[in-house]
């Protein structure tokens, strides 16, 4: 039997469009004699739907896009993922399910039983979990299909009573099948390879998988779909970060015919990971809102020469809009920084200075503001002229603003909300400040793009005379290490001080973080490269007290 | 068996401030000679905790407040509502629990079956639903103890399975208590008494219900805990939108002598509701934040009209300061109507001219904009001068600045993201416009305090000469009814048109609501008092095709 995996980028909603690429590679399977062709989970709708489930008008698209695809499977078998309709009285109205399509019909429905529900997912929000387990019979094979986090029970200490592999084990299929929509972080193409691994060696059975590629607005998914075989050696990895289609012939994976790749072809380190991660969260964004043109302040600083290096590889260095915005505050070297990053970039750029609009403000504030010292209100004041005359070109000529703050700035709250927080999306709301150096040396890798004094200079705001972030932040390389203690791996601030941090450092970073949450609420869509991005994979509350 | 009912406003990860007042309870009821208090659920942490819960730190917390609370109970029980963690290997590490205290210490723990995870809810996010049903005996007489969605499986097409009363009753218990956290909508109150009639006559048991009450960022609890005989008459309804606390004899209760109140003491109809609602949102907002004052733009327009209103009713008149930001395209009457309402509230305010701003960006801008023609782009930019001076004077006096925004511009976007959609926290963002001329007559219903004027003249942004909302959008009238239909029964656009409404007025609203998602995104959180609040219980994507 030959099994074709057909890894795709879908679009949430966009029933004919997606409709159309899964029928075209049902097309093109059956043209190279596949027997079965195998698509991710929801793969009509696109992951994640989210709250358009709960439109009974969206379900009963779902429905007719299923039935469209059914009668393309004639000669050929598909599983497809779909919502469907539970038709019992109680619990949930959905199933998260994926449709077994043959002789142009819809010939079974396998439903989920496990429903991620943390982080960015919300499955119980939508579905009801399957407590019915069966495989599909089909060409004398018999398969066990399952969907994503089904197979993520395998562990002891899973977050799950029952581990539906268990079930299926037991009607004794000669093969797994898992559709998927898991999405990226530099961790996870390792962690799921694993869970794999422990899959096959467990049940002794060969394992195709399926996953999601391309990003749905801050959600990324890398691909990476698969075939391991039953001793657990990875026998093919689909395409990181494209689409990807290939046929196996499940006798020779049976046999262990089908000789595993000497090398992997994708990459595997985290900062080219998350270099290609959010050049396609980039491109995808724009494609799918229908943007060509993005602007974007360039400071001189690491934050926006990065993020434009990015939005010059997704979108194309035409596209991209330079602003340099510089205040009475602005050194000449942050000038000179950016004007060398433009010039390595071919990409243009406009100066407009900042100081009469400043004088403005200042003159009609002068009436309240009497003569207070300068303080926060100024800084902010400047922050927010630039937030201002970004979007009033984005506004003018249908640019997209794109954000450039980074994690440790959005963590700690070290940004003006709608000043510098201000655009459609943010490339780098997801990477440390530490993160974001590696980066600018991953781009600089083969020469210099990223100007080598943007890099070695202390960063600075630049909204006060002398300014550095140090002056009232600790340094990145310790700032960072105990965000990532805090947010990633949720440590509490005994559990820092005991690994060696200072005291106060802890409490003050854990006081930043959590009185700056209502600044983040208000910001724009995250990229997500990590396990723990803020936005909706992080949920705290903004009236809180909980200072350490 | 005297049992009391402790209606408080928690303060989320407060647990010095919680712990207090529980413990003053307990001390209050003992002295008062009760066997029993009953607190709500969730009671140590506030709820919603939101990811805190996935704080080891926070657990452990939680786990030494409720032991200090244990050692208070000696000579009376409570229950107390509380995170517990789950002993076994394999599901969610915490319960959500109701503990049963005695004797100075924890006797039993209940932990919830049913978890609510859908609109603003996400406990399956966090807890394991409880597979195990016990009653509590004490003092002669078996309880069963729920937790708040526990009872709401009564109706034949429950969200759930599971009916954890139906398990209960089994043992025979002479009571039902539910601990809850239920928060406030208009229509949450009437949806809450039916559901626990349906309980007590179901199962001819009587009930004691124990709500939160207070706001937790948009979250607002109403209290309105109650007991119902086992006849399905409400006995007693504690306050709404106040703290309280009530002492009943339980075999009255039980053997019909406790005469259910002629007249409800509660408000009932939606426009006092949710103008109550506000009130009490808006103080604890600023209470639990340690802030005192609110500043606001003021158009002379009907939304920053009751906005002010109602911002002077929860913080003091001395509290709020309004600032009047005419442009050129203001109109007098603009003006004299925001003064005229100032002059009945005796609040203070400044007017500042953005005419000298707005011209210093047209010509910094006018090198770029070249004599390209006023559109979007001026009109922003004039929201937004407004927004940068308000955010300036917040920044300045530590003032939190006040969103103005009303539902229906939320959602078809009818407002400008950094400019009139800043502020800390949105007042009306859950309000359609015509229920805010209902809360403006209301507010007027003694004597005119928001000018006729405000009230009868055609809403405008005034951004261009002689702008009406009527220029760019159906009627208030149609708009709010199939905005209703889409946001809170979530139709399609055929059942819609089936209904009646115009189709392409129908497509238009729906493209736009829809379109809009990435302004919504980036605003503040919205006091809730409908049953579908923009926020976290309503979660559509951002990038989508779903065009009606």
């Amino acid at each position: 039997m030959k099994i074709a995996l057909s890894q795709l980028n879908y679009f949430i909603g966009d029933f004919q469009g997606n409709i159309d690429k899964i029928k075209n590679a049902i097309k093109k399977a059956r043209q190279k004699n596949a027997d079965l062709i195998v698509f991710a989970e929801l793969s009509i709708t696109g992951y994640p739907p989210r709250d358009f489930l709960e439109f009974d008008d969206f379900i009963q698209k779902c429905n007719n896009a299923l039935k469209s695809i059914a009668k393309e499977c004639v000669g050929i078998a598909a599983i497809v993922g779909t919502p469907t309709i539970n038709p019992a009285l109680k619990g949930k109205d959905l199933y998260n399910s994926a449709c077994f399509l043959a002789d142009g019909k819809i010939k079974q429905e396998i439903h989920k039983a496990l429903l991620p529900t943390y982080d960015i997912f919300d499955e119980y929000r939508y579905f009801e979990p399957s407590k019915d387990f069966k495989i599909i019979n089909y060409k004398h094979h018999s398969i066990a299909i399952t969907i994503c986090e089904d197979l993520w029970a395998v562990n002891p200490d899973s977050l799950y009573v029952l581990n539906p592999m268990d079930e299926l084990v037991k009607e004794n299929p000669d093969m797994m099948i898992n559709i998927a929509a898991s999405p990226f972080s530099y961790s996870q193409a390792n962690e799921r390879k694993n869970i794999f691994i422990s899959n096959t060696k467990k049940y002794h059975l060969p394992l195709f998988y399926v996953n999601h590629v391309g990003a749905q607005t801050e959600l990324l998914f890398d691909g990476g779909s698969m075939v391991v075989d039953a001793k657990g050696n990875v026998i093919d990895e689909l395409k990181y970060f494209e689409e990807d289609f290939r046929i196996y012939d499940f006798e020779d994976i049976q046999n262990f015919k089908f000789k595993s790749k000497a090398k992997n072809e994708n990459k595997t380190e985290k900062i080219p990971l998350i270099h290609d991660a959010l050049i396609m969260g980039i491109k995808n964004y724009f494609k799918k809102l229908g943007f060509k043109k993005a602007i974007l302040g360039l400071s001189g600083g690491i934050d926006s020469a990065v993020t434009l290096v990015l939005a010059v590889k997704a979108l194309g260095k035409d596209n991209v809009k330079s602003i340099l915005l510089p205040s009475e505050f602005s050194s000449t070297h942050s000038i000179n920084d950016a004007k060398d990053l433009l010039k390595n970039l071919d990409s243009s750029y406009n100066i407009i200075n900042i100081n009469e609009i400043y004088k403005s403000y200042k003159d009609t504030l002068q009436a309240l503001f009497k003569n207070l010292p300068f303080n926060i209100a100024e800084e902010n004041l400047q922050a927010r002229i630039r937030g201002v005359i970004l979007m009033a070109l984005s506004n003018k000529f249908g640019y997209i603003l794109l954000n450039t703050s980074n994690k440790s700035e959005a963590a700690v709250g070290y940004g003006t909300l709608y000043g510098d927080m201000c655009g459609g999306l943010s490339v780098l709301g997801d990477v440390y400040k530490t993160e974001v150096f590696q980066l600018a040396k991953y781009i600089n890798k083969d020469k210099e793009i990223i100007p080598y004094n943007t890099i070695i200079k202390p960063p600075s705001a630049e909204l006060r005379p002398g300014q550095k972030d140090s002056d009232s932040l600790p340094d990145y390389e310790i700032l960072d290490k105990i965000l990532y203690q805090y947010i990633e791996l949720r440590k509490g601030p005994k559990e820092l001080i005991n690994q060696g941090f200072d005291e106060k450092i802890v409490k003050n970073v854990m006081k930043l973080v959590n009185t700056n949450e209502y600044k983040r609420y208000q910001t724009p869509p995250v990229l997500r490269v990590s396990p723990k991005a803020f936005g909706m994979g992080r949920r705290m509350p903004i009236v809180a007290k909980y200072l350490a």
